[in-house]
């Protein structure tokens, strides 16, 4: 297993209770120089909060862990692409790479819709690894819809 | 004075406030029918959270204000063009209106990068009212940068 495989893993772990939990199955880690610093999933039902992604809940967390707004060489591992809030979120904290599982055909911004991370005119780019765990990621979503309808 | 340009002198305030105590001077306030339900202004460098771009804290206190993660015809007026982040951040928590003073010129996504508002692929869009209080917002980033070369 790659050490993005790993992350993912424990991305998709997150999801899962975040499902559990009632929550839109999304979870995200933050790792860095391969040492896992954050590991969230989406709240936004339980908080109320609607900036309660995973992945910002996981960025701040990471930013708390480190002490310092700038997670220069971060991996961002999630399991949906971020949409424009997340991936600005991972703009704004200067992270290296971004791993995703599923794509995001409404709100995707990391390739889909937009690709915020890749784009020259702005103060930092990051690199995307899409598609690990693509399938988990996506059969979690379509369960938990199904389920709701 | 409109209501846009009340909501922009406490803005405008938040922004002061903010430079007083040595953070990139950008205030936001947010509005429910008429009435302003948070006001906050930037906190990245007391908090070292890479999401604490006045908008997004203002977000959060009006959504927690409001009991609800969807903000629905809410007014969000900020001194700075929102960043990717902060405009995805309207996007999610379903504004009706960003109100903002200056343009950005380097991340801008309201109308000068990118009009996240306007997306007719994104499931919700909000006006945009640009320039409302532009030359005193450029007054205090211009003063807050060149007091610190």
């Amino acid at each position: 297993m790659t050490d993005d495989q790993a992350l993912m893993e424990m991305a998709l772990a997150e999801a899962r209770r975040a499902g559990e939990r009632g929550e839109v199955p999304i979870g995200a880690v933050v790792a860095i120089e391969g040492a896992v610093v954050a590991a969230r999933h989406n709240e936004r039902e339980r908080t109320g909060d609607p900036t309660a992604h995973a992945e910002i809940l996981a960025l701040r967390d990471a930013a708390a862990a480190q002490g310092s707004s700038r997670l220069d060489g971060a991996t961002l591992a999630t399991t949906l692409e971020p949409c424009p809030m997340c991936a600005g979120a991972a703009l704004t904290a200067r992270v290296g790479r971004v791993v995703f599982a599923a794509e995001d055909p409404k709100a995707g911004a990391c390739g889909t819709l937009y690709n915020l991370g890749a784009d020259p005119r702005l103060n930092h780019n990051f690199d995307v690894v899409p598609g690990i765990g693509r399938e988990e990621s996506a059969a979690l979503l379509r369960g938990f819809f199904a389920a709701r309808r």
